[in-house]
């Protein structure tokens, strides 16, 4: 992709200290963009100041939770685009404190998009939607078409989330889309504990060089290194034939969550894992094997991941040795 | 149906003083069940104390909002069935304030299913729904396989809201199934103004002897009479197989607008309208021809609608030739 287009325009980034809003900060400054990141940095969150270590004076730092309506308000003011990245991310949370969830995931949305219609009905808006939505799949890899079937208040929320964007676009034509994200990894994702992904934690064990746990280890599950994720959704700000529609990311070929360790543990040189039976609490929210069908949003902007699962990995574990203290 | 299972239940019903609650609410007294009856009487909503009219000694009236969480705490304790029919209902009200309407169909139910989580575990949750949630039909009759596509803010909310009861059904055990309602119409409705269907502002003018507007005409639409709601709400509590699942309610013979209107004026013996054009904020979420497949729903629990539109048509016109001064 050129991202030429970016040049000179203003950028605003919910969550933009968080895993990928912090490395899509980084790109969007390398191709000249005015970077302005927001981010509440509630610790159970991924928002993480380090994430900006080395641009902190090249961008503003907004610190300011998406539910506060008003500094939304202000913030989206003269924004070419929004990409709108700060939610809650965690199963487990998401079913111990739903009413959190919801006014993360859904009040604030439609305060952003509200303040987007009032204050600046021009903006484009990417949304980060998650293939968690689709929940168990019916058949493997899930397209767009699969239906809806979320198995957790997260999901609940995030589809309604996603909702509020394709609809303030074809009602009010607020330009927006969303990226349904399948699993994406890379230097500055959460490693302190398994809110993000489970992958963090088992990258946190190995350079402790302490044993991780797998979960059953046959499931299959897609990848996506987080530079690929960043070129999504810059393609998805820079193309109008993306507006009102819901596309997936995703890897074409999926690995299995041993087949991922025994990975892990080569990249790393060495490491250990056990592999337990799903915890019964977390056996009623399983989906099984799932990865996705990108070949929809490929179509429409050309997307292709480009890096590899063990080129992912190399990149991560050596950031991740370099500034492990930064991050547990 | 029988009902005599209900003799002695004790019943909760949300929304209770609105138009389906309070009908509800009656057939229960007289299947011998003890009911409480929940609204906030918010004068935008449904819920009008006229309509627990004769029978306000019989029943306990609680006068609170289902977004006053430690309201629904107390009052869940206890009961057998929580019929669930609290709702902001309004397409227009849900985009001139999304906020309102999240706080009603998406939190009020979180808090609702949190208390029948932790105070009563073993009730049983009916939750009214609507066919608004699948948008623009693919297809005709919609059955419960079609995509759901909401159209507005309230749809996108009423579907979290519908997720949330199977989600607590399959993940917590509280035992809840939603039934998507079609244009319910009857005795006690909503006249004063189009905010639970255009069919209740058509029945005010008739009776004052004004003429109403039919926007469109040759729209498709089905109707449910009151009672033929108010027995699906009861199967739906009465039956196991429903639970952790969703259902269409629905009429097999859809109407035009236009020939609903003539069938009015014809059981009214007289009155005028007048067709307009789609007003273009209208048009955006004009959803076309929409008719129900309930079939699945039949064959779970052998509902079939017994009141014809005619039928049900005198029998609504008679009640506000009586009573038109409690509703406008």
């Amino acid at each position: 992709m050129k991202g030429s287009s970016f040049s000179g325009k203003c950028a605003l980034i919910t969550g933009g200290c968080g895993f990928i809003g912090s490395n899509l900060a980084r790109r969007l400054l390398d191709l000249g963009a005015k970077v302005t990141v927001v981010d509440s940095l509630i610790p159970e969150y991924g928002g993480n100041l380090f994430n900006l270590d080395g641009i902190r004076e090249k961008l503003s730092v907004n610190i300011s939770d998406v539910r506060d309506e008003h500094s939304m308000k202000f913030l989206v003011r003269g924004q070419d685009v929004l990409f709108n990245l700060a939610g809650q991310t965690s199963h487990v949370d998401s079913m111990s404190n739903p009413q959190a969830d919801l006014e993360i995931n859904c009040r604030a949305q439609l305060s952003i998009l509200e303040a987007c219609r009032h204050f600046n009905p021009g903006i484009k808006v990417v949304f980060a939607s998650t293939r968690q939505i689709y929940g168990k799949p019916d058949y493997l890899p899930v397209d767009e078409k699969h239906p809806i079937r979320p198995v957790d208040v997260n999901g609940i929320n995030k589809m309604a989330g996603e909702w509020y964007h394709i609809l303030y676009s074809t009602v009010y034509g607020v330009r927006a889309c969303a990226l349904r994200l399948t699993n994406t990894y890379g230097p500055r994702m959460r490693i302190k504990d398994a809110r993000q992904t489970f992958l963090g934690i088992w990258i946190r064990c190995i350079i402790e060089g302490r044993p991780f746990e797998v979960w059953g280890g046959e499931q299959l599950r897609d990848f996506n290194y987080v530079d690929d994720c960043v070129d999504a959704l810059l393609l998805a700000a820079e193309h109008k034939e993306v507006n009102g529609d819901v596309f997936n990311l995703g890897e074409r070929n999926p690995v299995s969550l041993r087949a991922l360790a025994d990975l892990l543990v080569l990249v790393n040189g060495g490491g250990n894992y056990t592999v337990h039976d799903f915890p019964s609490e977390r056996k009623k929210i399983d989906i099984g094997n799932y990865y996705s069908d990108a070949s929809r949003f490929h179509a429409a902007v050309g997307w292709i991941p480009r890096v590899s699962l063990t080129d992912g990995l190399v990149q991560t574990l050596s950031y991740y040795r370099q500034y492990l203290s930064q991050y547990v």
